[in-house]
């Protein structure tokens, strides 16, 4: 019944140690189904080069077991939160990628310094603040996720794909599962360049905002004009 | 009728994710014919691993599409101005690689340190200035190209075969789309060698001229003695 | 006799460069039976891609060999010292890893900065102090693990699954070969990150302990609950 | 008449690649015939990938091509001068390998931090001063030769396999080709790890003597106890 669904999945996790994103299982890719109310997401701590379709486990949006017989991804409950506080959002991606881990340690937002930022991320890309004694102790992937919308608040997720969480690594997300997968290889090599940028040139400001409105536009929205209008497969 | 130019820029483009200067769609190749006036260059948006030969689309030096079904790169316009305006370069390969693209978004130029960068880029490889509001808001590409042009006065192109524009990435080119790569591939290993001497040393001086001299004029112009009188193949 | 554990410690050394924590020889695994009371190494100087199970020295406690025809590695006293100073582990690693090394040759222990550090290692990675002369002298092999012993006074080997040797390189250990060579391959990626966050910010405080008890727990001990209950294959 | 010695010269260069030494043509190994009075050196600007054994020149002690049709690699001087200087080595290396490359951009010796560096070089790595005018102009490869020697004076080349050349790259040698390749890819390791040593800590202390000599001596000299007594293969 969701054989599709699993199958794209599975492609997405797969992705991840392809893209040199994860090491061991230190990642998980979601997707939502809304009209059906499922996610379909990895299952905890199994090995990329063993998993199978039958192995991605589908959950309804209050994390019960549908289909599957392994444990989700023990950050189902994270990845729920966003697809009910970010309603255009369609598959979510974590990971512990070294680039955006580094930021993430060091509990800042990447900068916006270059074209490539600004072809994919419409601004500063946030990182939470630290979680309390009390969120880290009850419910503590939900609360990840809660952090994550609280950050949210005056930023619209369709056009900022990412976070980072404070001492811990980075969120993706997108229209797909795909696409999730593709913001977390973009964010990673943002990292790694704006890390340099940053050594070299602490105080170095952010690009100019008529150049990210640029690229970002011309890549995003009504107006765009990068690519091919049809599908180019 | 362009079947060989096709080919040959299909291969050249190829080369840049192999040589691990792109991810993704980050990058074009175009190659100039300049008896017919047409040029041939990447479509946009489309993805390495399944483009083909006849994907690759001609243009007139004007931008009008001569034979292909697919937009042109949308750095279009900034290839053909460098065209018409550095008369000798018969290709020209745009990337965001990462050491590259990392001096780039600082807005600095790469010293020429050592033996290596003498080897291609006589002298510092210059970045733009930022641009304007409206060159940004108008004709962005074109403008692009103007901009790279304007940093060239005084500098001779067939010398120095790339550039870096500020806030965004490198631009460099060649005698045909093969060297156009490999001067990329130079440009961005020059950038993580001379980045990381920087960190150490902001202060450290270019290096000598004579030895600059010696290293660029040994492989280049009439009285080079490196490689093969004859063509090694 | 010893075939199981030879083929097991062969795979184990396989993926030192697979990992790409060694290069050339520079690494060694061995597994001990503590039921009967041997170690089986590789042996020393032996390049990974000709080495074969039945290279593999099988030693007494006491280093003495008992199958083999080749020379244990010349850390076997190290391993040794290990293994009946930490009664709880089954395998120890040591490579020369690049990142681990470099903190190794600075000296310093390295900080949980995130919760990739919290899910392996419970706390700050220790870096053993300097070795006197006399114990370079003497038994170097056998003084490394005692001063790795030393380092280990107040902390739990079992919670703490490795350790930096002064101007040397990282020890890891495990319950099985795998997993010490798996902690291996976790410290060196723990190492890279918070080298190029204490580059950016050397002040930089240890994450929440809160944060590492949560992170640390929730993967090991009784009250676990990430993974799968049976184990996935 | 010279096969064996070409084809090992061939295997040796090929390496280059394989160990991520060098980029394009940007390297080569010769090998010294000492009873015959030849050496055997790459052809100038060929690419790896195409070479083949009968590519490999021989040539005589004074330069003089004695087999081969194609030019001998550019740097050929500074191989015979390493030759006639250096008795007891067989093989001379030289890359534009990048982290040795950075040293040698910044005119820094590489210092001896830690025993992976102690097992194969013993103390310091030096780097050669800056050339005059006149060296570069008149007889560059062969005074880049000169220069080298004279840095060794007063430093056993058998005890010290490689050199950095000041704004150029490093040079090493060994008994035979293999060996001086191995050594150029330690070289560039151990220039990685002292590199980011030397960012976090430009003060920190050279190992403790004590613990150089024990790792220099315990794999070199009379001795020695690391690896097999036998040849393993």
């Amino acid at each position: 019944m969701y054989e599709d669904m699993k199958k794209r999945v599975l492609e997405a996790n797969l992705l991840l140690p392809k893209y040199d994103l994860v090491k061991f299982t230190w990642g998980n890719v979601s997707e939502i189904d809304r009209e059906r109310g499922v996610v379909a997401i990895k299952p905890s701590g199994v090995e990329y080069d063993v998993m199978k379709a039958e192995d991605i486990v589908i959950v309804d949006m209050d994390g019960n077991r549908i289909e599957g017989d392994l444990n989700p991804s023990s950050d189902l409950p994270t990845h729920l939160a966003l697809y009910k506080a970010f309603r255009n959002i369609g598959a979510v991606t974590h990971t512990h990628s070294r680039w955006a881990t580094i930021w993430a340690q060091a509990g800042k937002s990447i900068p916006a310094l270059g074209t490539t930022h600004g072809d994919y991320f419409y601004g500063e890309i946030p990182c939470t603040r630290l979680m309390t004694p009390e969120e880290i102790a009850d419910q503590y992937e939900l609360e990840t996720g809660n952090v994550i919308i609280e950050t949210f608040r005056g930023i619209n997720p369709d056009y900022m794909p990412g976070v980072l969480v404070h001492s811990h690594g980075p969120f993706t997300w997108g229209k797909d599962a795909m696409e999730a997968v593709h913001n977390s290889a973009v964010l990673d090599e943002l990292a790694m360049m704006s890390w340099h940028n940053n050594v070299i040139d602490p105080a170095l400001p952010q690009m100019q905002q008529e150049l990210l409105d640029k690229h970002y536009l011309r890549k995003h929205g009504p107006d765009s004009y990068y690519g091919q209008k049809k599908k180019v497969v």
